[in-house]
């Protein structure tokens, strides 16, 4: 029913009602990492995004749909990580209250981060059903509307305009593929059904650490899998497929790959040294599919999407005293 | 001598020489910064230029200003940092030889970097007697041009070529206050001649870090102070002020000031972490001044340069294992 929601219609609406709030983030390239992997990739810099991720883009289109009267009882959700500091920024740009649960042991940062943007946190202890149920207590009290960072058809056509942004972008010479990494599935989701609605020609392909793959499990065997226990640097890329996100990704997505640690970490530097931009570890596996496989990739054109780059500079994967 | 040869003619004409081979930067900003210092400062992105610094300017024009029978001889210098990468590749790109003298202690990361633009790289001794000898027999060997990494008109001119860029991409609103660190000076005695020449009212401020003050202490003493044993994470700025480049910053420069090893820590830091681009220490001097003395920019627009972009990074000044 979700799935339904999400249209190139909708993810058009999107575009239009969060441009005021949100970058048209630029597309870089390196002629170094072209060289190295012997195909032209180009990275769409979700990094550079408001509160540094693209997650901006979905929390401002739920937050911007809602009706006065929903939005004047305020917005909630439940999240250790970048959703939370999207939708507590999309609440102060509509003047509205956001009540966001952050588990305990939260990074400082990340805490910091969504008090900066003037949101209520509640803290809890740090388990899915104590985040659930301190959730659904606030939203018994306050009547907020929950907004769920992947499984909400606003979120994932707020996450499909990137894709708008990929194609206008490219429009002198558009890519043969696209990737994006997958975690929740919102933003593989919302730009594969832009892209089969747009520009079929483009294959869209799904990157996931194999230490948390529960997407391409589910994608390769039909049948959604859950992820128990994943393991990956790629933190942001922890969480399980959302059920109406596998839906759009059967009908919409090409293929999805598995890439291993130690080529995220690769990409993470080369992306680094290379650009000089500051990437996530998540943000990487989109780079790292086509170090793991760059036969796939040789002679294409193509756009790797860089989805945050939120990092603890103390604790760099790639960091070592020497 | 040298101080002469440097005009906005000669910058212009840098211009039109390098932009074949060199980046436009983009200028960038962060609200949050602005926020935090009260003022509206932007960063012109020479860390997103060729070889990850503005040295690629200076080079380029040094290499492309030569005719043919001296190009044929090629080019040689000493280094070991950006200016050996830049010179290395503006070789390349004129399709001459290039001979670098490193010192034998030099990163590994920077030999492979010179290494990789197809210089050739004649290792010495660590002192700069052993350099200066290395390079003068290398020059007898080859008749090669030697450019000097800061005390070199065209090398200045080429810098100079940054000041073109930032009073073109600020035309509608041009800023109070260019703000570049300064270590050999070549930089900034390049933007100096060209703000004096096109908008005197823009103020020109070198920053400097205090333990290596040696442009500070020669502007305010109004003689040429060397710099002794330096000490300071600005790895970039160790060098002494240059002669020439001393007497273009006493015409055109309003002001030097020092800024201590923690505000550019900080600067650094909030560059990362606020506008998601890599910066090396030296880069973050500029910031660094803003940060020291929040008053003298109140209110206002600047422009502050971010010099290069090249980092080791396991020796980030502000990684800590937790």
């Amino acid at each position: 029913m979700i799935a339904q929601h999400v249209t190139l219609a909708s993810i058009r609406a999107a575009a239009e009602r969060i441009a005021p709030f949100v970058h048209r983030t630029p597309i870089v390239g390196s002629r170094q990492i072209n060289e190295l992997l012997g195909c032209e990739i180009e990275f769409k810099c979700e990094n550079l995004q408001k509160v540094g991720a693209f997650k901006a883009r979905g929390a401002h289109n739920a937050v911007f749909q809602l009706d006065d009267d929903a939005a004047h009882r305020g917005v909630a959700t439940h999240s250790s990580g970048n959703h939370a500091a999207a939708l507590a920024l999309a609440a102060r740009n509509r003047g509205i209250r956001a009540c966001v649960v952050m588990p305990s042991n939260a990074p400082a940062v990340k805490k910091a981060a969504v008090a900066q943007y003037g949101a209520e946190i509640t803290y809890c202890e740090p388990t899915l059903a104590a985040r659930e149920s301190a959730l659904r207590r606030l939203q018994a009290e306050t009547g907020a509307h929950v907004v769920h960072p992947y499984e909400d058809p606003d979120v994932i056509s707020g996450q499909g305009t990137v894709a708008l942004e990929i194609i206008e972008q490219s429009e002198a010479r558009p890519p043969d593929i696209v990737i994006a990494p997958v975690g929740g599935g919102g933003l593989l989701a919302g730009i594969s059904v832009a892209i089969d609605a747009l520009k079929p020609s483009i294959e869209v392909i799904g990157s996931e650490p194999l230490g948390a793959d529960d997407a391409f499990r589910s994608f390769h065997s039909g049948k959604l899998q859950p992820q128990l226990a994943p393991d990956t640097i790629a933190d942001g890329l922890l969480t399980s497929l959302g059920a109406p996100n596998f839906e759009l990704i059967r009908q919409h997505v090409d293929d999805i790959v598995t890439v291993s640690e130690p080529s995220i970490v690769t990409a993470m530097q080369w992306i680094w040294s290379r650009t000089k931009l500051i990437v996530e570890a998540s943000a990487a596996v989109s780079l790292a599919a086509a170090i793991s496989d760059p036969a796939r990739f040789r002679g294409k054109r193509v756009v790797a999407v860089l989805t945050g780059g939120n990092v603890d500079f103390d604790r760099l994967p790639f960091a070592s005293t020497p």
